[in-house]
């Protein structure tokens, strides 16, 4: 019999990768909380007529598509797998619309499954992780997305740069430089700056149908960006470049109250204004936000942006929103290639009771209770079987402490507490133990 | 346009079911720790080799099943989602084998599907939350899943009785009524007794081939449980009527040592040992358990059992195991009827800050960083829109504070603090406000 396996481009989580996870999950969710934002969750799958058409005709392509059942077997499929969070979002508001509160403030933290090729670090089976609030339009939520970044990150130790440009600046300078039917182009074109460089940038412009121009009037804009160019000097320059254009000074004011907002609650993020941040989603109107691990090289960790229109696409139109979310594979990779990962995550038991006979185990099972009773996670080992066998048990799941209960133990009503990384041993009393292990 | 919607048998959960789901899940999860189960998931689809066969035919005709991608569009599918978390953790077992450490304590909690007929309680994609230990015939195991049910039920502060039964005892009852190929058909007809009384099942066990005086030497058990006998009683009876059936005496002594150990570790569960309880499933082959609550006409609640033989299915013989499943679903609605979740699951939101104006937001916005540095949640209303619209929404969200800043408090460096249930108001200091919700 050939040995089971899962499907290409879906994963196992053993228990070391499921702590960490969780200890990832459970970081993000107490910040969320912290700033009100309260969790939601949808189905896994939804009718294709909700996900259709939402992500471009490759995405229609990359839907998991599920077979009707029963008598409807052999008809078209009604049901997809969720290909994101944000249309089952933008679904589950107008859906229920009536019974929200508005502004809301919502986090999921869903699996989504694309079919995609499977390749190194992309998955057919990922979570996603995404906090929008939606039905305001204040700039507040811009602020309050990017303390939730700084303080994500500053939990988890990871040193982060925050770029922020926004979609009315880009629009602008497509206005200014006399292209403004050519702004989904030139922010496809800029956003690859980094990757292939101004020459190349450049050729695609003017094969994007760009006059030489334009390209011409654009290249004070195509700079890498700098963190040694204060933000508050580029946005005078950008002031000055775009003082035609009503959009883009509208989006240079935006910009610059967000700054305001930031340097009123002091956040320490050390933020870029990055004008050849573009962001493909044709959906964001607004502000757009990357954010980048300072000490791995592994792209966006974090990104999002203000959109104006989402559940347009649902028939409510004019329902503004901001929303980031948090890629919980990267920062994965990322707390892995640092070592930043707590080393309390190995293994939640404290403590396994080893006992060389059954007298000795069912001794065991009194202490076991009563430290379980304190809220200390402990193990029995289920047998007595040999003493090196429940010590590879403990060393194996990397647990701190055994403690050895034979027939001199017992009748001192104590147990031999052996610590597993120093080798010491010592007799202790089930009051002592309780002590050791609380702190 | 028609307002969107969702498959049917699918459910959205809003901020209120995720609160007290995650209660649920949360104090489930903690438990299971405090017994050293560590956590793993599976992906949502596996191949449908690995699904085909294991739940019968009925339960093939529910799998859902994915279409292939790409090239594969018109062939057979090859993936099915997840129908229970049984399957998929044989099927982690076999292929992961050399990594587990046995006895591997596991427990998973994550959505299944079934395209079963939708019905009042009964959806396509539902949670479950299975914890067992594989590897090991030690009945430390039963007593372990048996503790975990009673610390579960006693946090969650729902009062329940555990029924067990063993399935050597029932293939012993087959073998002692002169049966020994009917386990089966017996144990089928048995379980109905609670719903269908003595004579119905009498009448089912003739047709599915018993003769008259099988059926007669098995009336000593089919009696609905009766909590006024004693445990001990009954398996003094058991004892006696299974005299002759090796196994059968196998599965009394597996009980006596199961209430054994439980005595030692004072479990103060209502446990009853229930001849009449059967449970469907052919893999079980020692203990079977399921708990109902007390005050609540709803089934099983939680339920399963010992298994020598589930890994055997993917060509890994001879693995024992025991384990059980918590139905989060049925206990969601336990704890709604008898309206025990907790009144501080509603909002995580301490406080809600109402500004009068653009200068008194900005100064809210100090005070609420310095109580989320308290890791105290609060919300700043966007904008300093009308009091009454802001008072509505800490209404909706049962927020219990709001901090009211107007001219007058910024002056004093103060806020005026409304207690939304009293209606009570207070003049405070940033410290007497940090002080007040931190307890």
């Amino acid at each position: 019999m050939t040995r089971p396996s899962i499907p290409k481009g879906t994963r196992d989580f053993g228990q070391v990768e499921m702590a960490r996870r969780n200890y990832i999950f459970d970081t993000i969710r107490s910040v969320f909380s912290l700033y009100g934002f309260q969790q939601i969750e949808t189905p896994a799958m939804e009718n294709l007529s909700t996900l259709m058409g939402k992500y471009g005709e490759e995405g229609d392509k990359l839907l998991f598509r599920i077979q009707n059942s029963g008598e409807k077997a052999n008809l078209a499929p009604e049901k997809g797998l969720r290909y994101d969070l944000t249309v089952p979002f933008a679904r589950y508001v107008v859906q229920h619309r009536e019974e929200l509160t508005f502004p809301f403030k919502r986090y999921q933290i869903q699996p989504v499954w694309r079919a995609d090729r499977p390749q190194k670090g992309r998955y057919r089976e990922f979570y996603q992780c995404d906090v929008d609030v939606i039905g305001s339009d204040s700039l507040m939520g811009e602020l309050e997305l990017i303390q939730i970044v700084e303080e994500v990150y500053r939990r988890l130790g990871i040193r982060v740069c925050l770029h922020i440009n926004n979609r009315k600046v880009l629009a602008g300078i497509a206005e200014v430089i006399g292209a403004p039917d050519k702004m989904v182009d030139i922010t496809v074109a800029i956003d690859k700056l980094d990757k292939i460089g101004v020459e190349a940038v450049n050729a695609e412009l003017i094969e994007r149908g760009l006059s030489e121009e334009a390209v011409q009037a654009l290249q004070p804009i195509l700079k890498p960006s700098e963190v040694s160019i204060q933000n508050s000097d580029k946005l005078a320059n950008l002031r000055a470049y775009l003082a035609n254009s009503e959009i883009g000074l509208k989006g240079v004011e935006e910009l610059e109250e967000v700054f305001e907002k930031l340097s009123i609650v002091n956040c320490p993020l050390s933020i870029e204004l990055d004008l050849c941040l573009a962001r493909g989603l044709n959906y964001y109107t607004g502000a757009i936000f990357e954010v980048k691990a300072l000490d791995a090289q592994i792209g966006s960790i974090t990104g999002g942006g203000r959109y104006d229109n989402l559940t347009g696409i649902f028939g409510l139109p004019g329902v503004s929103g901001v929303g980031i979310s948090f890629g919980a594979d990267r920062i994965y990779d990322v707390l892995t290639e640092l070592d930043l990962f707590p080393k309390s995550l190995q293994s939640s038991t404290q403590v396994l009771f080893a006992a060389f006979g059954q007298a000795e185990l069912y001794y065991a099972l009194g202490w076991a209770k009563a430290l379980r009773e304190a809220q200390i996670a402990v193990e029995v080992y289920p047998e007595p079987t040999k003493m090196k066998k429940q010590m590879s048990y403990a060393d194996s799941k990397q647990i701190p402490f055994v403690a050895i209960v034979g027939g001199d133990e017992m009748a001192q009503n104590k147990v031999m507490l052996k610590n597993m990384s120093s080798g010491e041993q010592n007799l202790v009393e089930l009051q002592e133990l309780v002590k050791l292990l609380s702190c």
